[in-house]
């Protein structure tokens, strides 16, 4: 997932350096009861080790927000510059994504000792600066971060997967979820708004606000069940070339999928953070590729919301987001720029628009999104083939 | 490119059948002066021997044409049943796409014998049927082989290009392109209606018109020409990844890429079907990328239109594609279904929306595109790495 | 396979000439009754097309020999020195190999006429020269063609494979093998010699002659048969891992390996230049790869012989090779330099030497081994996992 | 690398568990100052993580010593047999080579525990046991330990050149290497026994001792060192096909081989344990394939001897090994089964013999070899293209 900052105002600043210490505070507890080794390891191109977010979520502070603070702030180490960048050619070059893991220096404790150095340099410069200065890249830094939170957790799932001996990550069972019955919500044509507006924390990619023409739509009150699912593979789904795109079907071949990714095969158990535990037939199905989530949609005879659809309906109906929120519901658009979408200035600019092919955009939010961190404009996104994300979907029908 | 038929009405059943034999007559003009050879070779995995092209759109006619006319119809050969299936899984099974070209059975004489002898049935049974049988489904035929026609120059154009010795497929030299200037042609905001409308063939994917909301934007007269994009080479326009889409730009990276494809390394030749020959200032740049197409408009402070603004601003100002036609242009919009969209009922309605994935849209047509067989309404599409096809672009600037 | 001349005498030049022209018909009778089509098509990186092979067993006169005699002897085409040049260094550049079948020009009835036009000047040039200045490479170049003549059976065969419609070559079905009991021919320890010696042709490769020491053995007096290997399949062999190298163990894995190359599914048919042919069970077991040869020696408790012990003990059982010829057979010894092995001097010198590395000794010949081109110590060769030629293997016991 | 045991008659008991201690001991010094993260990383499928050879060896002992001693004994871990198994089809399934460096549990610290336990289930059984029962078992398993220490060291030395950070294993700089002029060893022609002989341990691969007839030949007295290797990069050595095997040529342009693994661009430094350091002139060359040394050697006019040359040459020159032992020194023959070899019996034996195909021998020994661990007649092997080994050549001349 990659972002960028709005241009909305600034929080109060005391404020803003309270949730600073939160947030970061957050990443920490998030490695808690975790190894070096856990921390270490980067099981495929896509994910990054544990220890990497640590330092590059810092990085990112000492590279973005420190500078226009003190231009003669020396940085940790320098070589970190060049091995925790992510993609910002504008700042320099990058150690190789898929090597990411290699890097066993710096080492746990010393990407602590980094943290540490930075979190006391943001907040003395902070303190004695003006909130103009810094208040819009620290919100920046903290939105980045807590995004990286949730990128820690679908990393470390995907690395624990890959162990035979199927480690828990955390102790505590989720609770039962109920049956929840599920109706479909109406939207009537018409010009709407979407985007982001007001004055709140929103990426350049929500932005800006404009208009969309919709004809009448109704949507699903709540994402498709494990149940639900279980019945498509049942009914064969993911053997019928004529319920895929073309590219699905390839990638179902080619990989061998027979159902979403942790399930076990005899699809009533899944893995998670919580190591091997019985799929809840009434919790949201999740680790679905956007492919998967398309030709289930098929199969129901209906359809995946574009992503006007899926804001316009969940402004009407669930503004507050309470039937989100357990997974990403993949919609049918493609990540494009919205029309009039500008990039923000500087090296911070680089980082959201470059990303804009080959993806499709993601809605909601899941268990695994620090609170707080979504909204209704919020876009994430990932390629179609994506199964390692919190990711599911909600149907749709036009009228 | 895939495709489906219309739900538009038939032309005139005695035209119909001229212009069947008038289209399968251009298909054997293409391979005019070509060796068995040439028509054999499979240069890459996404290109298809001129034999296959010759079969594949033989078997269309055979596959879903003449039974419904005969029943008891008798296929040529039953194995070309398997051998010139494209990606129909709704038919029975094909012969894997990339091993194509190790076909040498059958050779090109008997599938010109097959041609024959599908033509003669075709024109035996619809004369002798009521043409609501037969109408809408022939001219689907010929609007398909019309696609082949156009990827049979494409994919002879690769296979030439990877033979040292340059063969030229045609001898007369293109005409000199004048300088023409270019001006944009402004468009108001408002809620627009695209898509097809109106008796005349359309495919499925053109379908259904719906509305769209355009804010104001200005769409250039013409599309950029090779002087130029090479202004943009010689700027450094290939060694800077802040003009880049990510994905782009590790293309770049991986495959060396510093001008278009078909170039030669001085910037002022390009191979092509008449062979090496000089570039031509003033003719619109061909055999560009997405990615290119889209740092080339980054570049120049502008952008790719979406579908919509290309085809209302054409619609507008050249409703005869009078200066649109020399190259398809790469648009900004992903390749989607529209609002509504519904695949042709049966099995040919497999074939347009499977592709809706990981690919872009282009507009217009190109100087190989069969005359008659463009239009405004028309959706092209290629992954954003294709550069073998006949594209370029046009830039748009939101006002 | 590779080759390199010997540093024997020329035979007389008369008969050398007549022995030119027949070798260079038997390449043209290897192609009747194939399409351009047929002699177009590369199915993979370690084929080459039969139309390459007649241009580049031409490129060897042209190139080696043409220009001993006449220093201003014009090329048929100066392109072709690149385009029929297989691995040659020393004398320019080459078209890369996995792309021979891209080449649809020359076309065929062109590569007919750089034959017509080299032979005729080899014949006249030759005619008018001391022997002493063309014997030798004549020879060689002889050599050169008769193994390619091999290949081009090989290679035309595996295309063949590739087409669903299983294309037979030739019609006239093989003679059926006679049961022939194996005994086992004892050989006394010794130091013996090896390679070869005396006045007649033989590859660089095989020199110098020299001694081997030799413990006690005893060897085959026969081929493994297709029963003999159906035994083996049907005992498990290709499902126990302990009966094979490791890198044999992975291949198996990796490529579903369960028979010989070309066999049917039922065990009881195989593909072959006849077709579709059922398996002649006293036929001498074909197209193994060394892999496979390994394991069922290993199977059937005894082991491939050194290509030392083949030869030995063929010099004193068979020394006309009558119980040998019907499939090269797999020895355990890696293809290495001999003791005071020199490569030819010059650029003819270069193509043996470089091949020993990763490749495995054959030894004895296959009925598609042109007649009189065998010898005793003849070294043919090819890494362990091919499986396209008619490789068997033949059974060894240390006592 | 793979080993199995000989034959050979077991030490003193009690001296054999205070070398048991010993070796277990080197193994912890070696990680000593290391960690977690350095123990954890593989930084490519042919390397291992070094907790994973910890812990492998130590599964080594349980899985082949103790249960010969106690048919009831219970493993540390059930889980370990898969995770710690390496190749060895007889006793189970393995966990994938290339995945190894993502078992980040059992974290370090348990490895530590298991060898702990395993450690003393071994004294306490071997104590209470007639050595007969376990003896030479023992000492294959110290035997293969000392095997994995020196992978332990070329594996690290390979992750911590993929660190930009360029990390320093140990910080002793190495001595100054003087410079010892080269000599010729004349060997006169005759047959020689090679393989091994006494009572002493020797792997099944170096048996049995055998006749082999050798004509004279020279070796050098010490192995090619870095300025004589320099010499011949500056000649050319990289750019001149002529010089190199086929393969060997692939590879330095697939991979842009331009001088030994390690080596800094100004052929002046290289990376290894001790960090960065300035290349000693008169030190043996190290990190180079067999591709490189027979490069080298082609150009010096030499040669690399065959395993027999220079195990008989040793023998009458060195037997000491005092001129060898600091770089492994690939030889030209390829790695195979000596005449009448016989794998080990049980699972044991399933391990050497698989591996002889598609690897050198080396021999000699390296700094990084634990004392005493080497023998003349010792036989290290490696695909032809390794270069993470600490290996170099020696020059022999055919007379």
């Amino acid at each position: 997932m990659q972002h960028v900052r709005s241009g909305a105002g600034a929080t109060a600043s005391s404020g803003l350096l309270a949730r600073f210490a939160e947030v970061r505070r957050c990443s920490l507890q998030l490695v808690e009861g975790l190894s070096p080794e856990d921390c270490q390891v980067q099981s495929m191109a896509d994910a990054s080790p544990l220890k990497w977010h640590l330092g590059h979520t810092t990085w990112f502070f000492e590279t973005f927000v420190l500078p226009a603070l003190d231009p003669d702030f020396a940085r940790f180490d320098a070589r970190f510059a060049h091995l925790f960048n992510s993609y910002y050619n504008g700042v320099g070059t990058m150690h190789a994504r898929p090597l990411r893991g290699l890097l066993t220096r710096p080492d746990l404790e010393t990407v602590m000792s980094y943290r540490a150095h930075v979190d006391a340099a943001v907040e003395r410069l902070c303190a004695s600066s003006d909130p103009a200065r810094w208040a819009e890249l620290l919100e920046l830094g903290l939105q980045h971060e807590q995004q990286h939170q949730e990128l820690m957790l679908t990393d470390l799932l995907h690395a624990f997967s890959c162990n035979p001996m199927q480690p828990a990550y955390r102790s505590m069972p989720p609770a039962t979820v109920a049956d929840v019955p599920l109706h479909w919500r109406r939207v009537e044509a018409g010009l709407r708004m979407i985007g982001h507006a007001g004055d709140g924390f929103a990426f350049d990619n929500e932005l800006p606000r404009h208009r969309v023409w919709l004809d009448a739509f109704e949507m699903a009150s709540r994402p498709v069940t494990n149940a639900e699912y279980r019945a498509f593979i049942e009914d064969g789904g993911y053997r019928d070339p004529l319920l895929w795109l073309s590219a699905g079907w390839a990638q179902v071949q080619d990989e061998g999928w027979q159902r979403p990714m942790y399930w076990s095969e005899d699809n009533r158990h899944a893995f998670g953070l919580y190591g091997l535990q019985p799929l809840q037939p009434h919790a949201p199905v999740c680790h679905l590729s956007y492919y998967e989530a398309d030709a289930y949609a098929r199969w129901a005879g209906a359809g995946l919301p574009t992503e006007a659809q899926w804001e316009v309906a969940m402004a009407v109906h669930d503004a507050d987001l309470a039937a989100a929120g357990q997974v990403w519901e993949w919609t049918s658009s493609a990540y494009a720029a919205y029309p009039g979408f500008r990039p923000a200035a500087g090296a911070i600019g680089e980082y959201n628009g470059k990303f804009m092919c080959g993806q499709y955009v993601l809605r909601g939010g899941s268990a695994a999104t620090p609170p707080g961190h979504g909204r209704l404009t919020y876009r994430n996104f990932f390629p179609p083939s994506a199964r390692w994300q919190f990711s599911g979907l909600r149907l749709v029908r036009e009228l």
